[in-house]
């Protein structure tokens, strides 16, 4: 594994199109915060077998042209080139493109918008990855989050773009308890895996074990977390009563997933107690995604990952360290 | 009174457990500012009665509950000791504790939730401490406030928690003029105490009364400030015709009475001006109050001290300063 | 031109009403980021144009109350003599006093209204450019956007104060294609103009070219920017498919106006990348002019220029520079 990667970055050293390529699998791993070209193409190849077996290639394709169209963006704006280079202006315009073409109708204005989208990504994650270094903390999601919403709440008033896949603007329910089924064994499994692969808006048990296969091959922890994450996300759901439909489809779990990566394996030094840290924030997040769908129920859209994003900056706010004190 | 606050320090100094019951008591005094075991002490009877007139003890245990596991995950985090022993980590985990026991129905899994609430509202006081520390200003009960509505708009899609309490998701309607009678004596000393109950969520005047005293113990200025805060808000909604229920029950005044405290007599040195400031603060919570009760009523979920959060922070951030230039 | 501004400053060193007067002046020049007397002047005369033609006096009236009681305020709260010379604690109080004597019905009530938010926008300002000092962004208009806002939602709850024009809370929507009809070029023009005069809440071309004419006087090059963003704003909302009254009545194009302005002429040194920059930043406001007009749908309140601020902040916030690296 190594020995490819080393070979592929000396291949990039020498080809300017190979170098761009590079930056955008980056970016595309980043969404998992793997900052690995491997990790990004096996990443890439979920997405398309997802979208492939969906019947929905654009969605494959919005995300190429949504992060080709910031990564160029980023060029132009001159922004710092190690954090280019490791595909953190990428991976929220990849989102963006996955979003709109995974909720909008093809169109050729879709593709305007898909574009316009991938560009706005790019001031979107710089300005507020500086408001949030005020505290030494990442801009996470945060601003596909942003540009998504406003991108999708925007269809509503243009008669160019349609909400195919967008769910209706509805009333705020109580969900009948009927709703919430006993969860049998293999649908565990599934919400399980589903939980993984909605991090990229998939619903493919495929897409999810290549996912965590891209994870692995850059760090064994990060899988390991992916999926204790979503574990605890299912059976929370599932003690306090969330909708079964909900459960199994992955739609409680992806944005935990994530929690859980972020708090256990990323911006936390792991020992004991940071994972017990990163299992609470975990829980928290199911309880932040049933707030947000409620929040966003009556406007038509979906929350995106902005419940990861909630969550994880509040459990980083604090700034906490669980290393052990160093010696002096 | 100060001999008996020295005896049970030192008291304390000597017994674990009794240290724990201190920074509890001194958590609950600080929902009103107080770091005074007895003012606590007071607040506690006064939640207590008031949850057992209106025949909710489980409020009362609600509050202990969230408190106990607020200050244990705050010892757990190891925060810093003043703090913690100053109450700080534990004022807005007392309040989660209140407001999920009073608007949700009690079941296991709602103690379930009581304790997850106080554990997470450790972490987003530490964490929105840290954002407003930047600006010198504190975060007030803002961790409540978004724990709770988390906490409170979640229980919509889990079926195992229930809101009995809630008020409905209703559409917006302007209220009629005959919902806004005249005002008589009667009606005025009873909006104004109950607003001083609300800031804990209840609509007792024995309760009231309690946290007067409770105040008073450790301040006079406060509990003078207190008053003063309710009386100007009860004065500007129904000048400007609010519903007379919500005048009276306390409702438009407990968020008032929170900013006038604090802009009165916590953050700023008392003088003519500042005095000044803070009841045109007070004036200002109460337009705040009646916008946020609008933006809340789709969603079935009470402002809670919101109100109060962002009036005081407005007023909070210019740093202004009251006190006469001193001499050099 | 800079003769008469010359005489006029002569005068205002000698007289405190003068200066008042011209301080006042440049708060409302402000309102499109001039800080010009002559500016503000022109500006008041076409809202004064804008306001008689259309039958609405108090509309001019509640802008001059608001900004007088802002301007007070500031005084007494002693704020920087050079920010407040500036009129940089005027703009958002006339914003305010504009934006409720537009959509409410005169009464006593609303006038003590006006006032208060003239009064509330002074910390509002200091707050929020606080806040934003941080990061070295300006406070721009949020600080009447949030002012208006909250004293606009609190309407509802209150009997004595009506919002005659304010829109009726309704559901989201998706629009109809036959309400985007095509575009003919005296509609285009409207359009166009009306953006410029609903940056002051104007449907008056009259007024649109007075403020050109205030703008001109100042700096052609802001002019400029403000019709460069309107005929984009213009162009880009029809392409998308909006709604044609909204576009022929400014209602798309105020907020992109502005954008235009601030990244245009404002805040970055003009140059082509800036130029391309800032135009990009006015095709993104039209977006989220769409975007915000559903999130308020359901609370019957205007988005005012939220869009703008919204938009202007994320374009602000990364602190790019456009200029060429200086020789050593």
């Amino acid at each position: 594994m190594q020995g490819v990667l080393l070979w592929f970055e000396r291949c990039c050293v020498r080809s300017r199109v190979l170098r761009f390529v590079d930056i955008n699998l980056r970016g595309i791993g980043q969404v998992m915060f793997q900052d690995n070209p491997l990790s990004g193409l096996i990443f890439f190849a979920a997405i398309g077998w997802g979208a492939y077996s969906s019947g929905m290639p654009q969605i494959a394709i919005g995300g190429v042209v949504a992060i080709v169209a910031g990564t160029l963006t980023a060029q132009w704006l001159r922004v710092d080139s190690t954090a280019l280079g490791a595909g953190l202006y990428g991976y929220n315009a990849y989102l963006v493109g996955l979003a709109l073409a995974s909720f909008l109708t093809p169109s050729p204005a879709l593709w305007i918008y898909i574009v316009l989208g991938g560009i706005v990504s790019v001031p979107a994650t710089l300005g507020i990855a500086n408001m949030f270094k005020t505290w030494d903390v990442a801009a996470l999601t945060a601003p596909f989050v942003l540009t998504a919403w406003l991108f999708l709440l925007a269809t509503h008033v243009f008669s160019t773009i349609k909400g195919s896949g967008l769910p209706s603007p509805t009333e705020i329910m109580m969900i009948g308890p009927a709703a919430a089924n006993p969860l049998a064994f293999g649908e565990f499994v599934q919400g399980v895996l589903k939980s993984i692969a909605q991090v990229f808006l998939k619903s493919s048990v495929v897409a999810a074990l290549l996912l965590l296969l891209g994870l692995a091959v850059n760090s064994i922890a990060v899988a390991l977390f992916a999926l204790l994450g979503a574990i605890v996300a299912v059976v929370t759901a599932h003690v306090l009563g969330a909708e079964s439909d909900l459960i199994t489809g992955g739609l409680m779990g992806f944005s935990p997933v994530l929690t859980a990566i972020a708090l256990g394996a990323v911006f936390y030094k792991p020992n004991l107690r940071a994972v017990i840290y990163a299992l609470v924030g975990a829980v928290f997040t199911v309880i932040v995604q049933g707030a947000m769908n409620v929040v966003v129920a009556p406007y038509g859209i979906p929350t995106l990952t902005g419940p990861f994003v909630l969550a994880t900056w509040l459990f980083l706010l604090p700034r906490l360290s669980f290393e052990k004190a160093q010696a002096t």
